[in-house]
C-alpha cells in the first residue's frame, strides 16, 4: 500500500517508539509525584519541551504548554485571547481555528472577522491588515495551508499586525509546518501550535508554544500541571515520543524539504494533464499536492486508487466529519464547485519513496482516465 | 521498588501494549479518513466505546466520548451544564471539579455551592439535598474518594436529587471507581467520567459517559470527531489499549476486589499502632489505604521510604502542584491539620503481592520509628 496522505497523519516513528518504550514498561509514574520517580520525569519532560521549542523557537523568550492535540492547543490560544472587541483569521483556516472563531460570539460577544485568501491559498495581507482595528484583540494566521499547502510568511504578517496594533495577540497554526519547513519564529508572534502526529509522534499529543511573558488562562483546569496552564495527568510516554520524534525530523529537516520537494515535482510531471490540473504552487511546502480532477468526484478516485492500492486524501481528513460536500479552502482560493469536487490531496512524508511515487503516478493515471471514460 | 502509588497512576498493562501496538506500527491511519484503512478504525474504536461502556452501564441508554484524561471530561461536563443558576458539589472532589467550580463564577454567573463531608469521607448527603433548590441546574458527586478512599452510593444520590429538583443534570467522576468496584451506572446519572491510566492503560486517554438523550457541547472543537462534541485526531493506540486494559481489569474484578481488601487489612494490621492513625474506613475502596503519622510530616516519611525502596504517596498527585500544605479532603473529613501533615496515602493494584504488603509493612514501620525518635 501507498500512502500518500501524510498531511492527514503520518506512521509513528518506530526508533522513537523504541526509545520511548520505557515510559510505559518502567518510567510509568506520575510526574506530579514527590518521590525520585516523580520528580525524574519532570526531568525528562523538562528535557522535551527544550528539544521541542529549541528547533523553531528562542527558548529565552518562548516556553511551551503540552496539550492533547493540536486542536486543543488551538482552541487554547483563540478562547483565552478573543475575548472582547474583535478577532481577525483567514479563510484557510484548519476547522480547529475556524469552529472556535464560529463560537466567539456565543462565548465573549467578540465579532469574528474573516481575510479572504489568494488564489494560491496564501492570505490577502493588505485586507487582512485593513480589518484591523483599535478594537482588534486576536489574529490567526496559520503557517502553512493544510489543504492547498500555501505558506504564510507569519513573521512577516505578524510584524505587520503589531505595526497596526500593538495590542494583539498574534497566533499562527503551526501543524502542518512544524517539522516540515525551515523557519525561526520571531517575537512578533505571541503563540504557537504544533501537532506530535503530522512528523511521526503519537496522535494525542501537541503543544501551544507561547511568549514566556504571556498570561494565560488554562482551558482544561484541575491538578495544575503544565504550571497551571493545562491541567491532566502528563502523557509522558507521548511527550517523551514527539521529543524523539521531532529530534529526528529536524536532523535532516532541509535536505528532506529538498528531496520531497523533488519528489512532489516528479509526481506533478508525471500525472496526465488532460485529468489532473495542479491548485498548489511551487512556492509552497513540499509536503502538499493538491490537484484536481477535472469533472470527475475525487471522493470516487480516492476509492478507486484504495482498491489499486494508493492511498490519498481528498482535502482535510476532519473535513470528512462535516456536511459540507465541498472543501471550503478551496473555494476560498477562487476556484469553481466543479474544482472543488475533483480534489485530490497528495500528502508526503520524508519515508515516501521514489517507487511511491512511480507507483501512485500509474495508478492516479489510471484511475482517472478510468472514471473519465465512464463520466463520457 | 515496591509501589504503593496506584491512585496516582498505574503500570501500564503490557498485554493490553503489545495487543495495542499494531495501531502504531501499521493500523496508523487518520480514523476520520474516508478509504478502507480509516473506516476499519472507526469499527475498532466502536468496539473499544462498546467494551468500555459496557462494563458499567446499559449501552441502550448510555454512549461514551473519549477525551484526553479524566480531568478533561470533568471540565467538559461542568462547563456544559453549570450554566446558570447555581450547582452543587462536594468538598472531596478532585480538583478537576473544584477548579472548575471555583471558575464557575468568571464563566457563567453560576453560584457554586459545595456540601461537606462526613468523617469517612463520604459526602453529607442530607447537606447536599438541602443545597439543592429550584434554580440548580448541575450537581457533581464524586464516586470513590481518590484520597480517603470513601464511596458515595451514586446511584441513591442521584435518585433522590431528581426527586428532589428532576432538571438537575447529575455528574459523578468515577476514576477511582471504574475497573476497581462493582457497579452499574443507574438511569439517574446523566454524566460520569474514566480515566485510563488508574486501570493500567495509557496517560493521555479518558471518556465522559454521558446519557444518549442529554445534549452536549463541545469543550474543544474543529474537525468534528466524536460526533462533533470533541475534535481532535483520535488516539487510537491510547483507547485501544484503554479497552484492552478494562477488558482485563474487569474479567476478574470481584476476586480483585476481595483480595485486595485482604491485602489492605493485612497492611493495617501490621502497621505500629504507636506510629499510624488509619483515616480510610473499612467500607471505602478496598485500593486505597489512607493513613497519618501522629505528630510527623508525611512528605518526610515518602522520602524516607523511597530511599528504602518503597513509593507511597501523600494524597492526591495532582495537588503536588498545589501551593497547600494540607489535604482539603482530608480536613473536610474533620481531621485537624497535625493529622493531614502526616497523611500517607497507600494505594493498590490487583498486580500488588503479598510480599509488597510485607515489605511495605517493615519499611513504614522503620521510617515511622526512625522520624518519631529523631523528633523527640
Amino acid at each position: 500500500m501507498i500512502y500518500l496522505d501524510n498531511a492527514a497523519t503520518t506512521k509513528p516513528c518506530i526508533d522513537a517508539f523504541r526509545r520511548a518504550e520505557r515510559f510505559i514498561t518502567e518510567q510509568f509514574h506520575n510526574p506530579s509525584a514527590l518521590y525520585d520517580e516523580g520528580r525524574q520525569l519532570q526531568s525528562e519532560l523538562k528535557k522535551a519541551r527544550s528539544v521541542l521549542l529549541s528547533k523553531v523557537a528562542d527558548e529565552t523568550w518562548f516556553e511551551c504548554i503540552f496539550t492533547s492535540c493540536g486542536t486543543e492547543a488551538d482552541n487554547h490560544a483563540v478562547f483565552s485571547f478573543a475575548k472582547r472587541g474583535n478577532a481577525v483569521t483567514t479563510a484557510g483556516e484548519h476547522s480547529a481555528i475556524s469552529a472556535c472563531f464560529h463560537e466567539l460570539k456565543n462565548k465573549g460577544n467578540v465579532e469574528p472577522r474573516i481575510t479572504p485568501l489568494l488564489a494560491d491559498g496564501r492570505v490577502d495581507v493588505e485586507k487582512l491588515l485593513s480589518l484591523i482595528d483599535d478594537k482588534t484583540t486576536f489574529v490567526s494566521v496559520m503557517h502553512v495551508n493544510n489543504e492547498i499547502g500555501a505558506i504564510n510568511d507569519i513573521n512577516a504578517i505578524a510584524r505587520r499586525v503589531k505595526a497596526k496594533n500593538p495590542r494583539v495577540i498574534f497566533h499562527s497554526d503551526g501543524v502542518q509546518a512544524y517539522g516540515k519547513i525551515p523557519y525561526r519564529l520571531s517575537k512578533d508572534v505571541d503563540l504557537y501550535s504544533i501537532s506530535a502526529h503530522k512528523i511521526g509522534g503519537l496522535k494525542g499529543v501537541g503543544a501551544l508554544i507561547k511568549r514566556k511573558s504571556l498570561v494565560i488562562s488554562p482551558l482544561v483546569m484541575g491538578g495544575g500541571q503544565e504550571s497551571g496552564r493545562r491541567s491532566g495527568t502528563e502523557n509522558t510516554f507521548g511527550i517523551m515520543h514527539f521529543a524523539y520524534s521531532a529530534e529526528k525530523k529536524f536532523s535532516c529537516l532541509k535536505e528532506d524539504f529538498e528531496r520531497v520537494r523533488g519528489m512532489r515535482e516528479t509526481l506533478w510531471n508525471g500525472l496526465d494533464k488532460d485529468v489532473y490540473v495542479r491548485l498548489s504552487t511551487e512556492d509552497g511546502t513540499p509536503y502538499i499536492l493538491l490537484v484536481s480532477a477535472k469533472g470527475l468526484r475525487g471522493e470516487v478516485l480516492l476509492h478507486m486508487a484504495n482498491d489499486k492500492g494508493l492511498i490519498v486524501g481528498t482535502g482535510s481528513a476532519c473535513s470528512s466529519n462535516a456536511k459540507t460536500r465541498y472543501s471550503k479552502v478551496v473555494l476560498a482560493c477562487g476556484f469553481d464547485e466543479k474544482t472543488a469536487d475533483g480534489v485530490l490531496r497528495l500528502s508526503f512524508s520524508p519515508e515516501t519513496t521514489k517507487n511511491d511515487i512511480q507507483g501512485a503516478i500509474t495508478i492516479l493515471n489510471e484511475v482517472g482516465r478510468e472514471l473519465a471514460r465512464r463520466m463520457k
